[in-house]
């Protein structure tokens, strides 16, 4: 980490950081410059470079710290540099394999989750998505139907043998939601919810982690980070768009984030143009348009229905849309050097 | 709300949906225009209306839905034109007089815990600020000394008689938290966080509710309903800044927040100018900027040494920088009808 | 257009405005709700909804105004929804055909435009990029070599064949840029610089208009009209990434723009990742992703030693770079049912 | 300037940096650490930096360049550490006086115009604004009177003694506009637009540069920068609000901007909070914010009709409101040690 002081500073504040920092075990390297001058600190972990942060830079003669190397390790590319492979129930996630997973955003029924969960599976899905419990902005909307909807979808993986995968919102439910589902997703509003990373930490189930709406890329593996500091190494970064000025399309699909994680971190990358675009006629374009950039598997949103979906029905493929992409994911794949 | 058809709208599809709506019980308005067709629907509430929303847009007929009323009811303006006053332990929130929260960012030991409340209570504070959980970024950082925090804290109210703001993360600690503490915060990570919002609607004890870093006003105020909706009508606003892409300051002030949200509600507003700005040097022109604006009340990280503060030395006053400010303000308040 | 009237609105209010409307020869419909009336205005064009807009939303009894169809005409899709083609020397650009157009961000000396011309070529680009006159946040930075530049480019085009495209900046420029290159390119910095927008649309050399960093994609469309509506219709629309929180890229790349301009406009759409990413490491993958989202052609940065280059050095490719990332194209084409 | 190393960089790589910047003939300090190096570059110039991180970024075994002073120099702080004071036809800006500059969003008629001079100057305004040229998202808009609207505002000048300040939008116009304003306006979407920056930069009218809607305040001060590198050192920033997602207000004012700009630079800090709110009701509460927090000066929008306005109607006052608004500055003003 590099300290930058002020250009008041004295020579005996100078003095004082290098004191404080060989007091507590450090190399130190002073590079004094005409305007300013920087203080190189040699061996700092990530776990002492927050605070360090922050008590130099209340110093008033103490300009900024520039953290020199990443604020995470375990979650980072040296870490594992030849990549994560997770396998849920003989689908393998990570690799050469891409990975789709399909279904409608909520369990409404037992009729609408089969139909949706045989609809997705003739199309080649590999995993059913469904949620049981589900935020909403307005505390008047539909919640999702809790542990009954989490009793469907193993239903559903039973007749399909489908693996399955569900929102966990509340530190209360991870319990029952391992009990039934295969992989747990985390979604955007609970992104830097700690309490509910660190839960998640604790067992050994796969997570989906997404990113927070307004996440930095660098913000969202120190989320991971805390899943797999906690003992929990199964994570997929689930890119979902982020907020933007743009108001056309819901969110602005980050694109760039899929290479960008691929060369910070050796977990697998999922795409959610569902809730990415937030426009079923934009979904194809840009799932095809995530793969070609890299991304490890997708997760979409598909409705037997959609105009009677109870959630997000305007960003719902229906059966026919999803399999017409599945097909042309099918040619494309291999030009990146991967397959279903 | 208004439902606008695709100009690929025909009769029929017209048709259909004015049966649907009929069907439901509303009134219906049809208005042919040259290039679309707009029908708008009578009599619908805020529970109905994300479902239709979500529902319609999902037919390739309907171009969007447009809401004309606001999502939310209980923490709407129209719902107590005269506004919320909130007592307490004899402190009044809201109404004429203007309140100053102040403290250390987090509570680290006893002693730090009461040079601060004293100096705070001596520059003339009204409530005692203080993290007893804390939200990190890291999972390295320091996490807060969570209950024996919130015993300090009551010492603290004991020796002073500040009443105690400290935020709650979890909803396993609402509980004990409220057991200690006069006001719950909730932080900007959680201010989605819905189960948590369920949780201290439940209880009687006020809740300071922070903007999300990236939530529209409309978004924050149906947070806000979340607790209204459970019981809890003891809520104050806490704008916090939002994020955007100025890299200067840690956060932007959104100092429109003010005026926008007390012709929007009745409840609160009080501004976190120190995580607003994230630098020290900027908190007293921007408190006195919110205060001027027409806020209720301020919430401001003191540290008696901030340069040995555990988190966020660097936004934090000295109670020397606080007292003068404080100085400042007993001069502004009178101005916009106002006073501590 | 529908006029939402506030909930405080009376009837006279409702009157006067029925009253202005027809009075200015529109059709009007009255449709009023429980808690607010709304007014749909038949037969308005784009012309007269920006100002029937400022003027009514003046009005305290005016809660807002709803635009029903968009405010462009001449490059929206209903215009000419077949999709326009521009040829240039030979190169076509929109309908089947994708197009690669690359080069040095600014030409530097003959030596190296010819270099990276040969190079570009070799690999298969169609078109040669490269900046005379070139925007810089710092005055101090180096700014382009002006006509001396595009005498270099018109000679490039000689020896290789490739047309070119460059920058114009500056409405005194237009004619000269005109006389050497094939496009005009307008900036980000300029993409709201409407009196540059209306010399460009008077000549007839095409345009590739690049959206502004902030400009939504209503707004990029509506400069877009700014140049057709003076009669040139030869235009190219690039998405080059916008500013958002995020700040390990450089921008971020607007995936969701592609399809959603294809749905909007007749208009091709070009790709620039190199400003999209500003890291030459993701440029590819990204480059990839743009054309399996649609994309009518790229735009990329190709400097022989990017380490030495001017300008943008870190968001350049090697030559042997490009030409490898030209290798995956031509296999990924032909699945978007395209081809170079 | 520091450089870092990625942690692939060889020795070899080391030296031939060093190798390079010790040619360049300036002093290097080299820290190696446990997983980077580091290098630190002394004495380089604002000039020299951004080529130097261009070149050097490029690098494969760069990990990137972290400037440590500002990449501005005439309008930094230390520049001029006692503030700049512009003194326009006698009315002082800048120092302990307060300025207001008010009138229509665009000049009309003769009529609104002498209507609009007359009102403000009565409620107190020190400089009478006015349109003449108007930059207009869409091509249909109106886009203002021009050189006969200038002629207008120097008619009201002289019927009311109040110097006035218009928009010039075009190189070509410069001349013209100086002819007849006291202060030139630079408009928020050309604030990048560095061929119009240096032509105000060669003549001696001050100029107030408004911040561009999506500039960091380092772009903002580095654009400044290059009126003040072309001799003209009159020059004022105006904060206007940036673009964020949130969609109630028009734009955010970004209150932080006023004493951050207090601290980096000596120029005067203009509010217009008509544009940084975009809503009438807004403006007045956040004009108080703006001067509390420091600004020394503020323009608003008022026009005798805003019902009758042909740009911006929502966001002017009328005369009564901002003569309101003219009397509680009036008391708040001496409260930050200011007055009109």
């Amino acid at each position: 980490m590099i300290v930058i002081l002020s250009s008041s500073a004295t020579e005996r504040n100078r003095a004082d950081i290098v004191d404080n920092l060989e007091a507590r075990g450090y190399g130190v390297h002073v590079s004094v410059g005409v305007e300013k001058t920087i203080i190189g600190i040699i061996g700092i972990g990530p776990e002492e470079k927050a605070e360090i942060t922050d008590q130099f830079e209340a110093f008033p003669f103490v300009d900024r710290c520039v953290p020199v190397s990443a604020p995470y390790k375990l979650v980072g590319k040296a870490f594992r540099p030849e990549g994560t492979i997770i396998t849920v129930r003989g689908v393998v996630i990570g690799g050469q394999k891409a990975v789709m997973m399909a279904g409608p955003c909520t369990v409404e029924t037992e009729e609408q989750l089969m139909e949706s969960a045989h609809a997705v599976k003739a199309a080649g899905a590999h995993i059913l998505r469904g949620g049981a419990y589900k935020p909403s902005t307005s505390p008047y909307s539909f919640h999702g139907h809790g542990v009954e909807a989490l009793k469907m979808l193993a239903s559903a993986r039973k007749e399909t043998g489908l693996p399955v995968i569900t929102e966990v919102m509340d530190v209360r439910d991870v319990e029952v939601v391992c009990e039934y589902a295969d992989i747990l997703q985390i979604g955007t509003r609970n992104a830097q919810n700690y309490n509910l990373l660190r839960e998640v930490g604790k067992v050994q189930t796969p997570v989906l982690l997404k990113r927070g709406m307004s996440s930095k890329i660098e913000e969202w593996l120190q989320a991971a980070e805390y899943i797999a500091s906690g003992g929990n190494h199964n994570i997929m970064l689930c890119e979902r768009g982020i907020r933007t000025f743009e108001t056309y399309t819901r969110n602005t699909f980050d694109i760039n984030a899929i290479p960008a994680l691929k060369e910070l971190s050796h977990l697998p990358v999922i795409a959610d143009t569902s809730h990415g675009t937030g426009k079923a006629s934009l979904v194809a374009a840009v799932t095809l348009g995530a793969f070609a950039a890299g991304a490890d598997g997708a997760i979409i949103e598909v409705h037997p229905h959609p105009e009677k979906a109870l959630k997000d029905g305007a960003q719902s493929l229906t059966p026919a849309a999803f399999n017409d992409m599945m097909q042309k994911l099918h040619q494309l794949l291999p030009v990146v050097g991967r397959s279903f």
